[in-house]
């Protein structure tokens, strides 16, 4: 690197990224099976406790990497389902127990989301949450950081915010933000603009305008809001459900959280915080969005974790350690298992090898990995599946 | 079945399938690595080893079961590699030992089918003698002897005399036989025809002539013959060679085999049988043919192991006993593993796995899967070719 005499040196990382944002407590939704990352993911060993990359850190523990900075460890709060209760306190040592929520069964990112804003808000009273699924993957931490905390203040303000992913190209796998005017420096501006819609996954001529018009941003689901803010938002637009929660946050440090939970949690409405807040309140200009300049992906399938992962000289992306691919013509090929694997004229092959199951697909049908799970399952196989 | 009224009726197989015949001795050379059928097939478990098909037996033992039909168990000899002697041995439990003749290198398949013939003439004097490869597949034994049967009446009189395949599709993969005009019935006619030409593999378009034409046949390397017409062309046409086969088997069953075959074998003129024996006497009008009306296959990659196995109802082939196969959009895919293993969207995929290796590919790159292997022997990875 030169630097012009006179100018100052730039600073590898930006000083901010460096600071933890006092007021900010992160939730972590941890839930969903990664159907289509079957032979490794399982009923019992979902996406977010798998180690895609081969990095040694599963998305689980990614995830929390890159919220430590921000909140350090004792503002995480992360909600799965009691069966991977225990998982996850083992992949996440410095989780506190207090901050780490059980749902007996699922009731949808809303419940879970919403259950621990309402613990947190009796703990500490109104503060910032952040909410950010515990399978995603964004590998430029600073840029993370710096997003979220542009996202921190519009929230500060009172919106709901959300940050939208500048997309990089025309996908039909994501809902889309669709952004206008920029808010007063007040209120997060300029960064932060005010959402003006939520658009479900378009198809592909669509999803081109989108891209075209420069106007629109991937919805990675990622939440920013004070949580009196949200929970005010709840009661007027979903009132059993908010005080459903607020009925279960009360009891939840006390000796009659199992009862409680168990008499509420089933009757809770099932529903995605997308329906239930994020679009109903953009409707009516609450909701605002920063710009996330970072890769994203939800790692929805093999062809999505492939273009995430660095290929070798020959082409071919092995995140297994010790895994020997030989490749002949087969460029692009993702081959997630150990030992010698060849690949020959299949390019953009995907080979997953498990203890117990062999998957052999290509990109071009990753997506239908999900109906070999369901044969699976409608052969009685579930210990497949 | 319906008989007509007064015919007579017919019997499910001729009698003359049943029956042996009494001049004929088998002659075997199970050499030929196999390489496109890696990773199952390895310099130290050759193709002829192997149990492609999952029915319990391999190539060696399919052919002798269908040979021992013509002459017993007594009348088969096999030629092999002094490595493979013992495998051969294990796997052939009721061929005498003095039936087993192991090269100590490999001279290509004059030499071992010469060898053969020379030490049946000397142990027996002239008698007939019909090679076969001992990895090649052919289902319909009963086809099988009749074409033997029709090839050895023309080899009595004198004829060099081959099974010509009938073609069912425009081939590449192997050399043709032209046929002429038919012989006469003393000697083989009407079934057997005179050889005009050996042609070497063919283009698709010459291929495609071929087969329209009607008059070409594949060869499939099945030579019938008299052990004296044999060596006596052999003495016109590679008089070394045929001088030093000669010294060998004359030395063969005394205590100076392994004297004589240490001196003389590894100085042997190698050549293949075609170019020695079946071309330059086809020149000069000696070499006849029959029709062999019946599936054969030399099994050479997998895609053509593929073609020979019977498909489930999901279009899948699956030889090994308990395999577990899912296929999503792979019609036509051939899967030679255990366990459970699912295929998506790859039609004709080819799955093969071994204890120490993986192969993905399909039916159209099966003939690529040479270049593993080279790669493998490139890299030093001596312990997977």
């Amino acid at each position: 690197m030169t630097t012009t005499p006179g100018s100052e040196p730039a600073s590898a990382v930006p000083a901010s990224t460096h600071a933890e944002i006092p007021d900010l407590h992160a939730i972590v939704p941890a839930g969903g099976a990664g159907t289509r990352l079957w032979p490794l993911s399982r009923q019992h060993r979902p996406k977010f406790l798998l180690d895609l990359t081969g990095q040694g850190r599963t998305l689980l523990q990614g995830t929390w990497d890159r919220l430590a900075g921000l909140t350090g460890s004792d503002r995480i709060m992360v909600v799965t389902g009691a069966k991977h209760a225990e998982a996850v306190a083992e992949q996440l040592g410095d989780l506190p127990a207090a901050n780490l929520v059980a749902e007996p069964s699922p009731r949808d990112s809303m419940a879970a989301i919403g259950l621990a804003a309402a613990i947190l808000q009796h703990r500490h009273g109104p503060v910032l949450v952040a909410s950010f699924a515990a399978d995603h993957v964004v590998p430029d931490v600073a840029s993370f950081h710096r997003a979220v905390r542009d996202a921190a203040d519009a929230a500060r303000a009172g919106y709901v915010t959300t940050i939208g992913i500048a997309p990089t190209h025309a996908s039909t796998a994501f809902g889309y933000i669709r952004a206008g005017q920029s808010l007063p420096p007040g209120e997060g501006g300029p960064a932060a603009s005010v959402v003006e819609e939520f658009v479900e996954k378009p198809d592909a001529e669509t999803a081109a305008e989108y891209l075209a018009s420069g106007k629109y941003a991937w919805n990675a689901g990622m939440f920013v809001v004070r949580t009196d803010v949200l929970l005010n938002h709840l009661t007027e637009l979903q009132p059993p459900l908010a005080e459903g929660l607020e009925v279960i946050a009360r009891a939840w440090d006390t000796a009659e959280r199992d009862f409680v939970m168990d008499a509420i949690w089933p009757g809770l409405t099932k529903i995605a915080i997308d329906h239930a807040i994020a679009e109903p309140v953009a409707a009516q200009g609450g909701v605002a969005v920063v710009p996330g300049d970072f890769t994203w992906d939800d790692v929805g399938d093999w062809a999505s974790l492939a273009t995430l992962l660095a290929a070798g000289e020959d082409g071919v992306r092995a995140p297994i350690p010790g895994s020997h691919v030989v490749a002949v013509d087969a460029p692009g090929a993702l081959v997630h298992a150990a030992g010698t694997v060849a690949v020959v004229g299949i390019p953009e092959a995907v080979v997953v090898q498990t203890e117990d199951a062999l998957l052999v697909t290509d990109a071009a049908h990753a997506q239908r990995v999900k109906a070999v799970v369901d044969q699976l399952k409608a052969a009685g196989r579930d210990d497949l599946v």
